[in-house]
């Protein structure tokens, strides 16, 4: 059974989606955040201390756009992988590192010099410099959300998840205020998949089951 | 024929330095850094202004990890891609995206706020936060490389050329002085591959061709 250890609205939410997506059965640890500071334990699963934590026999892994292709490269019959002979694998390998190394990282910056941070430790600059990073990376997707649901291979793939979960963090952090048209529509459309409902649904149900509390504790930094 | 842009020691070097590996033709442009400024019409080539910037028929891929998967997988028989059924394909997909998102960009803010920024921009708390990060994260490599030449199934992958960019850049900000022994040998075992080493005289080629500086502009900010 798929092993996965994950904190409220951390990225570890991508593979969450993913295996309600694909309706993969799994156990779901939730962990308050951040994980390497509530349980030391947690070390000798992951050594980095970040969620998530992914365990598959003896595959682990601990990124989660990585763990997104590998879910469905490992399950075709639905559709959410690009096949290595299909035209749009280049485009498909771009939009889930862009998700995450493009759309992600500088999101966490203004997290935590902007939230986590004790005050004397905030930086203003930080937050400024990566939240119109960010904003700026966003607006190149909306040429191609104009012409399609999706944002590759004309249908909904793993690539979405990947850049779904910046929406998501987004969001969080109130920058989906200054979302473009077609960003903005892309991301409604991608609230309504059953998939995501459900995946948030598991994260709740595990929250109030495992005693963690069930509010936003959004990206490791 | 392949189409490149590139900039001296930015993430770009990781596809020159798999094309090198896979002896495959292609074409190279070389940008001064960062070439958004210096050229503004890289922007209908790359509307994110950023290198690399790579072309292949129909394909346009700007992620320097994303484009070594998609170069590894459709050349298969150089053995630089790790197969979907083979035993460590989820540890291939981890360490791909754990050499960008993890080991790299957390560079870019010691560069940007250490070098790049004018003196009044400077951030010395953001460079000592992520100059730990990064060596913190590298550390974790240590236990994979005691046993084995390269970093997973048991040969050299594009995993290895990912990562290796991140050694890359570390050495160039000074951080390589840090390393851990482990690391370290497999940094000179990297360098003293012949594709690495014609990846960096094609570099220093076309910077002497095309009128580029050939020291170093490193990663992209």
């Amino acid at each position: 059974m798929i092993r996965l250890h994950h904190c409220v609205s951390a990225r570890s939410f991508r593979p969450l989606w993913l295996l309600e997506e694909l309706e993969l059965p799994y156990e779901l640890i939730l962990h308050a955040f951040p994980p390497r500071m509530h349980d030391e334990a947690f070390l000798a699963v992951n050594p980095l201390g970040t969620v998530p934590a992914f365990i598959d026999g003896e595959t682990r892994m601990t990124e989660s756009a990585a763990i997104c292709q590998y879910l469905a490269a490992r399950h075709p019959e639905a559709g959410l992988d690009v096949a290595i002979d299909e035209p749009g694998y280049g485009d498909y390998l771009n939009l889930l590192h862009f998700g995450e190394a493009t759309l992600t990282f500088p999101q966490t910056l203004v997290l935590r010099y902007g939230h986590f941070e004790p005050p004397e430790r905030r930086l203003p600059q930080v937050v400024e410099d990566y939240s119109r990073w960010f904003l700026s990376r966003l607006r190149t997707l909306e040429p191609r959300l104009a012409s399609g649901h999706w944002l590759c291979a004309e249908r909904f793939t793993a690539a979405d998840v990947s850049v779904g979960y910046a929406l998501l963090l987004a969001s969080h952090l109130g920058l989906d205020e200054r979302f473009k048209s077609n960003v903005r529509d892309y991301w409604a459309r991608l609230q309504a998949r059953e998939g995501f409902q459900r995946a948030l649904q598991a994260q709740h149900a595990a929250a109030l089951t495992q005693g963690v509390s069930p509010t936003v504790s959004m990206a490791s930094c």
